[in-house]
């Protein structure tokens, strides 16, 4: 294998001065002082710092108006009022999911995102229609993006007959995880709801990444309901929960006795830390082993205007919702969008050492604090071993 | 005067296309199709959109590590912990309260401020020192660069004998506003310590800014101290509560008797909308006719990573907090660091009207939602009717 790279002259996280070699996709060797062989390509690193690839552990691809001229939010306060008021407009504007979901994919390689979990809508109104054009996006960048797509009901499971046999359909098309949405708020039957979800991901063998927004007590109902089938079904470390918003608000009793159910049966948590709404505690997952990752939710689309391909301010935003000041603090909230993002969602040969898929940034920063609260534009993305993003653009 | 400008094609927040002409600092006229004079000097907004200078209404200057190899944190969780930190790593660090405010001033007007509030550590350790850096940045930058100085007694009031003679002397030294710290939770004796910092302001006809970090019930217990004073003494229109976190946890009905108050007395509140802290709804403060305006606190110090000089950020943090979506809304949150902070501090001929200082700003971005977003790099930024930087780099 002759596509082999070395780049010089990089610091890593914990202040070590390196060189990471890569071979074939993957890191070769790092470490101080690496031989420069005949005919390899050279990175002068320049001191920067290096970080492993960014994970995006939840978004919304398919949504996205990112590149589109700016859409005017006058949505109203509701969650029915956002689920319909996207799927009216859908009708009228002619959204591309695959156009959207590559321009938008696009923008997160050029900020250091190599992996990414996307929840893809599945709906009795567009059936698979967004599953196509997400697909089609993961096959146009299958050689430096790795692409997880869950199907997800965006409009309720029980609430429109035939949604079941969409997800059937979309996991058998290519969807890797089963998704859901608030089983007792939304579909109104918990039991019914989840009994559906957690068959139809065990008929495909699949993994389960649940939204739930249920606040405080109903939320906590549904999760001790869904916590019972993991237990029964035997789908520990096969589960994530989305948002969790009942842990924020939970009595700390309470709490405390999920959070040791979600770290005994392995139920990892996926959280965007909104600001205005209650939200898992990062610092107590981490007290009870529970595993904590982070994302964006939707980016620019008809729900919230919010949102950045670029995961540094991630997480900047999980430190700064958690209150988290120390150097070493900031640390965790960046390991919820890299290595135990990778982790919860089953990205394979991730990380900084030999062996793992060349999956690389480059920032200019001191430090890794330095990185998340200045988030400078990227001066180098390795993806699978190829560069895809020089000084802040993409470079293909 | 021949020093005139003339900015075409232009877009304002609301959609209508303008061009502006300056003249002697001041916006000579804004509207379509403005004549070309000859001699004026022609800058093409290419259709950017036009914003009036923001406003920063709550910063520290002087305790920035801008610029500076980045401080590590390693700070305990405690208030006074992080008062000791400072005071102990000012000691030894050499720091620089000119150089590093000047450098913080002249990123905040690359990225579009041109109106300035800041906080500056007057205590029995520093004296005036710090006041003097500060004071030196201010005259440096006094043709395009509006600064007001809070005399603010960081360590303390009561606990460090002779902190009032140097508020006295700072005021006399040329501080704009007189500043205060939790007058109960730091000074430990609320009646004692407001009616000094009210008898200091009286003195020199100065106004007061306090910052009130007090909890719940008793913030608002000092918080109505403060009130009785303001009527008092006469003092409505000139009294700034910084932080008051209380009337972000106080039952509804306490908050509101308070918020009532507030309005009556025309005291304003700054807001940093931290995501981890209670603080005051913008919503409820506008419903009851009080003041929010917004800041950034410190920025890069001993006490925090976080905070940028870009005030659109500040935007958008604070329209997050307030769990703000729509387009109309995210306008409240700018209007925190625009027009509402220039009122609230006093800061004169603001705003996008004929006769107002000539402090403009243009961005690529579609809509003012779009803006505080996306958050990129400022086009052009003239402050008093002179270009002050390009292309997101300072020109001067
Ligand atoms: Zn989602
Ligand atoms: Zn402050």
């Amino acid at each position: 294998m002759t596509n082999t790279t070395l780049i010089t002259n990089v610091r890593t996280a914990d202040g070590a001065r390196v060189d990471v070699s890569i071979a074939g996709g993957r890191i070769a060797a790092i470490g101080p002082g690496l031989a420069r062989e005949p005919g390899v390509h050279i990175e002068d690193g320049a001191d920067a710092l290096l970080l492993p690839g960014f994970v995006e552990g939840h978004t919304h691809l398919d949504k996205t108006n990112w590149g589109l001229r700016w859409y005017r939010n006058e949505v109203g306060p509701k969650l029915t009022d956002r689920i319909e008021n996207e799927r009216r407009w859908r009708a009228q504007s002619g959204h591309d999911a695959g156009a959207q979901s590559l321009a938008l994919a696009r923008a997160f390689m050029e900020a250091g995102t190599t992996r990414l979990r996307t929840h893809v809508d599945i709906d009795t109104d567009a059936g698979l229609r967004h599953l196509e054009g997400v697909l089609a996006t993961r096959h146009a960048l299958r050689d430096v993006f790795d692409m997880q797509i869950v199907a997800f009901p965006q409009s309720g499971l029980l609430g429109r007959p035939g949604t079941d046999a969409l997800l059937d359909g979309a996991l058998a098309a290519g969807a890797d995880v089963l998704g859901a949405l608030d089983p007792a708020l939304i579909d109104g039957d918990p039991v019914a709801s989840l009994d559906l979800t957690f068959s139809l991901a065990q008929r495909h063998q699949k993994p389960i990444d649940i939204h739930l927004h249920e606040p405080g007590e109903v939320g906590a109902f549904t999760l001790g309901l869904l916590l019972d089938r993991v237990a029964a079904l035997g789908m520990q470390g096969q589960v994530v929960v989305s948002h969790a918003f009942c842990l924020g608000a939970l009595p700390e009793r309470e709490r405390d006795a999920l959070l040791a159910r979600l770290a005994d049966l392995r139920v990892a948590l996926l959280t965007t830390a909104p600001p205005s709404v209650a939200v898992p505690s990062l610092k107590a997952c981490l007290e009870h082993g529970v595993t904590l990752f982070g994302g964006n939710d939707g980016i620019r689309d008809t729900w919230t205007p919010y949102g950045s391909p670029d995961m540094l301010e991630r997480a900047m935003l999980i430190a700064m919702r958690n209150g988290l000041r120390r150097d070493d603090d900031l640390a965790l909230a960046f390991d919820c969008v890299s290595s135990v993002a990778a982790r919860a969602c089953g990205f394979e040969a991730y990380g900084l050492q030999a062996g793992a898929r060349a999956d690389l940034v480059l920032v200019d920063a001191d430090t890794l604090a330095h990185a998340i609260v200045a988030r400078p534009p990227r001066k180098l993305v390795v993806a699978n071993g190829r560069v895809v993003a020089r000084d802040g653009a993409l470079v293909q």
